[in-house]
């Protein structure tokens, strides 16, 4: 069987996200899953690198899936963006080792937030940021962000129900920068729990804005608890932008 | 009568252009009289730098009103971003001298026109650029976009019908950068007839795909025939970027 790999660039505003649903055809999976079965006249199953929520964009998803077929890969990769929505576009196909597993094998993950911070909205960026009013302080959100860095159980900042899985996860890498009036905040880790990149952006956001202090965010790590953390901040600004193996 | 003058920002994408129609409520003059007649409670009439087509975009148009009201600027300025649909943003309001015409005014605009110039669209970028699969060579379309630059008859680059007013109009700079795939066209000058940038993009592609020598500029020039130059690029590349005064 040959494993062909997929990146991916979606604009996430009108889908209900990654994941295949039964009785919608409003997801990236099922686009994708049921122009490449077509296209190999068979019924394809394909593994992505984890999901996205409705609303959530990605600059750099990626998923394999397996087949016979015995399509070169350019014509696969012209086929695949023909037959798309112009909405979601594969950039890049490539010929795997059949061991290659779009999500077992993940190293990290790189994921940025854009929040658009003047009182004056912006008609071209609203769709792929969240616009907040209230004048955020850069410095501090710096100073809580690197709070982040490092192995931790990131249970706090998490939609997860009990589970019995593990929610330790290790974030390497925080940038956050301010251009104009958009400010980008990146996120590089092992791993992401649901929701944990807009909750951490709903937190931030409190210390930005100086209702919380710091050490804020050392204080959510320390309770584990969802209701101690910040509010989960809308997709529209997030970007899952790259994923490494 | 406070004069009062607007910058304004819009996705053109799902307007009929800038001017009100009168059986479409779908265009960015109409909506800006709409809100600010309700706000100052009498019947307004905007007055544009200039008309922009159906699907095209603004970064900086300038109109202005005259009114009796005395609503404060900061007021005028939260009202209209508050009632106008989110894909139009009023940027700027300031009080100006009464004389100040928003068209008679003008001294120079500039426009860009933006080509994504790869084989695999763009997701993000495709409702604010023109597509174009071909290699475009840049170095050729930079030399023939020299010929443009000075005071010339226009009319073989615009769509106007037969007319008594002039023709004639200066363009000061045209500038063409390329930036990952994205190439921007840049255009100044004293005014722009009907369709013209469009056009002249249209001619500049024939050029930067060889399938016309550099002096295709001056050919058209001198023809003074729209039926010499090169088809009218779709309106979702172009930006109506910024007016001088």
């Amino acid at each position: 069987m040959r494993n062909i790999k997929l990146t991916i660039e979606y604009d996430g505003s009108r889908y209900s996200g990654w994941q295949r649903l039964k009785n919608s055809d409003e997801t990236i999976q099922g686009k994708l899953e049921s122009v490449i079965s077509e296209m190999v006249a068979s019924p394809i199953e394909i593994i992505g690198s984890g999901r996205t929520d409705a609303g959530v964009h990605a600059k750099g998803q990626v998923a394999n899936f397996h087949t016979k077929s015995k399509i070169p890969i350019r014509e696969i990769h012209k086929y695949i963006n023909y037959y798309l929505p112009q909405d979601i576009i594969v950039k890049e196909v490539t010929e795997v080792p059949e061991r290659f597993h779009s999500r077992y094998n993940v190293k990290s993950k790189k994921y940025v937030y854009y929040i658009w911070n003047h009182w004056i909205p912006s008609a071209f960026d609203r769709k792929y940021s969240y616009h907040l009013v209230e004048k955020l302080d850069i410095e501090f959100m710096k100073e809580a962000s690197k709070k982040l860095v490092g192995t931790h159980d990131f249970i706090g900042f998490s939609s997860v129900k009990k589970t019995n899985k593990s929610t330790i996860r290790t974030i390497n890498e925080t940038t956050i920068a301010k251009e104009g009036n958009m400010v980008k905040f990146i996120f590089i880790g092992n791993g992401f729990l649901y929701n944990m990149v807009r909750i951490i952006m709903g937190s931030l956001v409190e210390v930005g804005l100086k209702q919380k202090e710091i050490s804020y965010i050392d204080d959510i790590l320390e309770s584990k608890n969802r209701s101690v953390a910040g509010r989960t901040l809308p997709p529209q600004g997030l970007f899952l932008e790259e994923v490494y193996y």
